[in-house]
């Protein structure tokens, strides 16, 4: 079994609410669709922001979710001086508090921010077509000079989705990867 | 067998000859001793250089060699906008032109720019003792939640040499490691 790879770089999701306080009455316009349905890159950027650390030019994704959150890496966190938990999205239970500024205005998100866990987005129907269905994770094995294996790639069975394996930019650039690559799915112990 | 494990943030080596153009009379003084014997990190930065893109603060090591070489992650290297290969440090074949700016001057290297391999700092001995005189390469076992395998670690032995893995820091924060922790070495196939 291959997977199609997509590198995620740090990104945010939104509220309503949330985006109205940072961009007022300014369109949330779609730039370009994401593989997985009706997931798409905004015109929208804001900046990261803890104590006097911060990154900018992060992109909001869109449509907007009924939660926020601050998907960043590992090499971003030393960078804001933050320790956010590796996680799921959605499962923002221990997600760390972050300001973002956006072009009219500032949010403090108390319960935001998270490095998100290795993930393959997948149907049910895919789960059967690949005799997953007792899985959680599965490790992906990647060749070349920068090869090795991937564990704990968590198996996200959602209806309407697209069979893609996410991971963020520290794992792609740490194994030399690029979003397109196949990878191969290896068995779980 | 487990070795401990030190993170090379990006770093330079410098000849006397370009130390000199880039510090002129200014001396390279000791900041700390590394763990491989004699090698230490100076009080020493340069800024490095491609077109319009640059990196700041990037630490000279110490003593001075007879080669130049600038170690950059592949993180780095889409900063800088370069693709150096990845490669054992002295080797310099297809190593890329960098521009480095010092205190006291500037120097364009031709053949510097690599990304270095991930690799073991170890003695004759220490090949006999873990029984590892046939391998170039072994596998490092990492576990948790951002674990997995990384392959190709090449085994660098040198007389003086205190036994040590070295990893960039994009290894090291993919796997989510810290310079200290104790890695399972693995074999080869």
């Amino acid at each position: 079994m291959k997977v199609t790879l997509g590198i995620s770089n740090r990104h945010v999701h939104l509220t309503e609410e949330t985006y109205k306080i940072l961009f007022n009455n300014e369109p949330l316009e779609k730039v370009k669709d994401l593989k997985q349905p009706g997931q798409f890159a905004s015109n929208k950027f804001v900046t990261l922001i803890n104590d006097d650390r911060k990154i900018e030019k992060v992109r909001v994704l869109g449509p907007l979710r009924n939660y926020n959150q601050v998907e960043i890496s590992r090499t971003d966190s030393y960078h804001l001086k933050l320790n956010p938990p590796i996680k799921s999205s959605g499962d923002l239970k221990d997600a760390l508090p972050i300001t973002l500024v956006g072009s009219q205005g500032i949010a403090y998100l108390e319960n935001a921010c998270i490095i998100a866990n290795r993930h393959i987005h997948l149907t049910k129907e895919d789960l059967e077509k690949y005799n997953l269905q007792n899985k959680s994770c599965v490790k992906i094995k990647v060749m070349g000079e920068k090869g090795g294996i991937l564990d704990n790639v968590y198996l996200k069975v959602q209806e309407n989705s697209s069979l893609e394996l996410h991971l963020d930019s520290d794992d792609g650039n740490a194994f030399n990867l690029k979003t397109g690559d196949k990878l191969e799915v290896i068995d779980t112990e």
